[in-house]
C-alpha cells in the first residue's frame, strides 16, 4: 500500500461541517430571498481575473497588493483570485451596462480570498453578500437600501436592531465650513473610530494624522456626538446648516429616508440618524449605513455600506454612481452563536425513520416520502442495525422525531412516533403520522435548515 | 485622467448576468431543498488546497495534472484550486469522520476549476452539485440515491425522465465468467460509449484497446443490449447468472431497488434497469446511475453517479465506502433552455411599482411592502422618470405587473394594476391589490426566481 497523505487544510482556511454550514446556508438563503423581493437580481463573476483588471483601482502601496492570491496561469497570464465583489461588480457593469440597462440592481453572494495574517483570527477565504443599485442618483435608491437591511434582519428573526445612517454631505459641508475639506479623508478615518476608541483618542489621532488642533477638531466631534430622536437631530441640523448647501442636501436626503420609513410602516427605532457614522473608506460620497444588533453591539456593524459617485471610472468613461451594502455573514453568525440563536443540529431533516426490519425498507421510504411531500425533511437510516445504535445516531445529529415500525405496527397500520428530546413515544395511525410529526416539530421550535 | 483598463474576463471564464443566474439559482435551490429533505447535510471545503492533498489519488499521467490551476502561495506552499468535489470530500471525511460519525450524508454545491482547452466549448470554472452517503455498504443507500434523483427531477418540474441503473457486479461477474476480468477497465470504458458510437465501433475499440476479439466481446455487448421491462430483464439475469455469485449479488441489489421504488409509490417508468450503463470511471464498484430527459436524450446524462468501495484510501486506513451522484447543472440548464423551460426574465421580482410622483415614494414603498409580505417580489422604480421610460425598463427585464398611482388614485384609495404582457389595466381598491396581482401572476405561469 502506498504512503498515506495527511488530510489537512491550509492555514487560514477552514472546512464547514454540517453544524456550521446549515446556519450559513439558512442565512444566505434568507439574504437571497429578501434581496430578490426588492427586485435585486443575482449575478456571478469569475473567481479568477486578470490581475491588471482586479488591481485597476488599487493604489500601489495598498495592503491588498500583499494579500492577493496572484499567479501565472498555464497561458502565462498574470491572474489573481478576486479579493472582494465590488471590483468585479465595477468591471461587470462597465462591460455589460448597455445590455443590462440602467438602473441595474444586483446582489452577489460569493467567495473572496485575501492572504491576511492568520494570527489575527481572520480567514483567507470568506463569503461576501453584497447588494447594490447602480446608475441612479435618486435618493430613493438610498432609502431602499435601508429598507432592504430592515427586512433582512426582520426575516432573520431579529427585532432588536438599529440601522444607523448618516450622509457624507453633512460631514463634507461641515468640513468645508471649517476650512478642513482638504483633510476629509484623514479626519473621517479617525472619526470612524469614535465609538471604538472614544473622543480623546480621536482628537489625538486627528492631530497626529491630519495636523488638526483639538480646537478645530472640536466642532467635528460635537457634530458626531449630537444625539436625540431622528426629528430632533434633523431639526438641529437644519438650524446648524441653514446656509450650507452641501450639508442641507445631505440633511434633506436623511429627512426623506426617515419619512419613507414612517410612511412605509417600518417600526420606529429601526432607523436612526447617527452623525457619528461615517465609514472610513474614501469612496463613499453620500449616505452611509451601519447596522447594529442591540443585544450584541460590541461585535460592530453587521451590515454596512453607502453611496459612491463613480463605481467604474477605471474601466469606462460612463458615469456609474451607485449605492449598496454588504451583509457581514461571518460576523453575524458569530453574533448569533453568542446570542444562542443558532440551533445546534447537524441534520437539515428533523425526522429519522429507523430501520427495524430490512425487508420493509420500501415501506420506510414510502412513509418518508409522505412526510417529505408534506414539507417535512425525513431521513431513513440505511442499515437495520440495533435500534440503540440508530437512536445514538439520531441524538448525535439532532433529529427531533424518530419513527419506528415493525411487524406489530405494520399489522395495525400504525407507527411509533417518538419525541427524541423527551423520549415520549406514541402509536399513531399511518394516515395521522404527518400531522403528529408536524405538531411535535412545531412544539420544539422552528424546524432546522 | 488615468488610462482606462479594458473590462474583460479570461478566456474560458464567463459572467453570469441575471438572465442566466436566475435559473441557475433556482436549480441550485431546488437541489439543496431535495437533498436536505432526505437528510443530506451541506458542507463546504476550501477552494485552495495543498497540491499534494488534491493530487494524492491522481496518477502522474492523468489529464488533470495539466489542467490544474497550481501555484505557489505567499508562504511558498505548492497549492492548487480544487478540480472536483470528490477529492475534497475524501479528504474531509478522512480528516473528520470521528467527529462526524458514520454513516455520513452530505451534499456540496461548489465551484471547481480546470484549465480545459476552451476550444472544446468547455468552461474552466464550473459548478458541481454532488450528494453522497459515506460509510455504509447497505444497498438501501444505493436505492435512496435513485429516489433522490427522482424527487429532484420531479421538483424541477420534469415528468418525462428516466433513471437508468446498472450494477458493476453484474458486469464484473460476466467478465470473470468470460475470463476477461483483467481487462475490465478498458472494456467498460469502451462499453460506456455504446449509446454514443454504436456496437460496431465499440467492438472495434475493444479489439484495439483491450485486445479482445469480436467473438469474445460479443456476449458483453449482448448483455448490454438486453432490453425489456425491469421484471423481464431481472428474470433474464437470474437465469443467465444462476451460478455466478458476484453477478447474483448485483442482480439482487437491482431487484431491491425496483421493488422499493414500487412500494414507495414512485411512478412506473422512472427507474429503468439498463445493462448498457456502466460509467467509464474505474472507481465505481457497484450500482451505477445515469439520468436522461426523454425529450432531450441526446444531451446525455444530466445526473450520474455510483457506488465506490474506498473513497479515501490515500488519506486514511479507515475503509470508507460510499455511494452518490452529481447533478450536471450546466448540461441540465442547456437542455432546459433548448426545451424552452427557462423563463426569459432578468428580474426575480414579478411586480414593478412605477414612480409617478416623487413625493409619494413612501406610499410606493408601503404598497411594495404589502406585496412582499404576501410573498410577491416587488420593485419600486427609483426615479420619477417619464412613465414610458419606466415601462420600457419593465419590459426589458420581464416584469409581469406594473402598479401605478398618482393624485387621482391616492384620492380614491386605489391603484392601477397593469398586466404588462396584455397591456390591460384595471383600477383596484388598495386593499385588493395583492389579490389582483396574485391572480395576474398565477394566470401568467409560475413566478420567476
Amino acid at each position: 500500500m502506498s504512503r498515506l497523505v495527511e488530510p489537512r487544510v491550509l492555514k487560514g482556511f477552514r472546512d464547514y461541517p454540517p453544524a456550521l454550514m446549515i446556519p450559513r446556508e439558512r442565512l444566505m438563503e434568507t439574504a437571497r430571498r429578501v434581496y430578490r423581493s426588492y427586485g435585486f437580481a443575482p449575478i456571478d463573476t469569475p473567481a479568477i481575473e486578470l490581475t491588471e483588471v482586479l488591481l485597476a483601482k488599487v493604489e500601489p502601496g495598498a495592503e491588498i497588493n500583499k494579500q492577493l492570491y496572484r499567479f501565472k496561469d498555464a497561458g502565462d497570464r498574470d491572474v489573481a483570485l478576486r479579493f472582494d465583489l465590488t471590483v468585479p461588480l465595477a468591471r461587470f457593469v462597465a462591460q455589460h451596462y448597455t445590455e443590462l440597462g440602467l438602473p441595474f440592481k444586483r446582489y452577489h453572494l460569493g467567495t473572496v480570498w485575501r492572504g491576511e495574517s492568520p494570527q489575527a483570527g481572520r480567514f483567507r477565504e470568506f463569503m461576501q453578500c453584497d447588494f447594490d443599485t447602480i446608475g441612479t442618483l435618486s435618493n430613493a435608491a438610498d432609502v431602499e437600501i435601508a429598507l432592504v437591511i430592515n427586512d433582512l434582519f426582520d426575516a432573520l428573526g431579529f427585532d432588536r436592531f438599529a440601522i444607523r445612517v448618516n450622509n457624507r454631505l453633512v460631514l463634507n459641508g461641515l468640513l468645508s465650513q471649517l476650512g478642513l475639506d482638504r483633510k476629509t479623508s484623514a479626519l473621517l478615518r479617525s472619526l470612524d473610530k469614535l465609538a471604538k476608541i472614544g473622543r480623546e483618542k480621536v482628537i489625538e489621532e486627528m492631530g497626529r494624522e491630519a495636523g488638526v488642533t483639538p480646537e478645530r477638531a472640536a466642532p467635528v466631534i460635537a457634530l458626531a456626538e449630537t444625539t436625540g430622536s431622528n426629528a430632533d437631530v434633523l431639526d438641529e441640523l437644519d438650524r446648524r446648516f441653514a446656509d450650507n448647501e452641501e450639508a442641507k442636501k445631505g440633511v434633506a436626503n436623511l429627512r426623506e429616508m426617515v419619512a419613507v420609513f414612517q410612511t412605509a410602516g417600518v417600526p420606529d427605532g429601526r432607523l436612526r440618524v447617527d452623525l457619528s457614522i461615517c465609514r472610513g473608506l474614501d469612496y463613499y460620497t453620500g449616505t452611509v449605513y451601519e447596522t447594529f444588533l442591540l443585544d450584541k453591539p460590541e461585535i460592530g456593524s453587521v451590515c454596512s455600506g453607502g453611496r459612491y459617485d463613480n463605481l467604474a471610472g477605471t474601466y469606462t468613461k460612463q458615469s456609474l454612481p451607485g449605492v449598496g451594502a454588504s451583509l457581514g455573514l461571518d460576523r453575524l453568525l458569530a453574533a448569533m452563536e453568542a446570542l444562542d440563536l443558532v440551533p445546534k443540529t447537524a441534520t437539515p431533516a428533523p425526522v429519522l425513520v429507523l430501520q427495524f426490519d430490512a425487508t420493509r425498507y420500501g415501506d420506510y421510504q414510502r412513509m418518508a416520502r409522505t412526510l417529505r411531500a408534506a414539507g417535512i425533511g425525513t431521513e431513513v437510516y440505511p442499515d437495520a442495525k440495533k435500534l440503540g445504535q440508530q437512536f445514538q445516531y439520531a441524538e448525535r445529529r439532532g433529529f427531533r422525531v424518530g419513527l419506528i415500525a415493525g411487524g406489530n405496527e405494520f399489522a395495525q397500520g400504525a407507527w411509533k412516533v417518538k419525541n427524541l428530546a423527551t423520549k415520549e413515544e406514541q402509536t399513531v395511525a399511518e394516515a395521522e403520522v404527518a400531522e403528529a410529526v408536524r405538531r411535535l416539530i412545531a412544539g420544539a421550535g422552528p424546524p432546522p435548515g
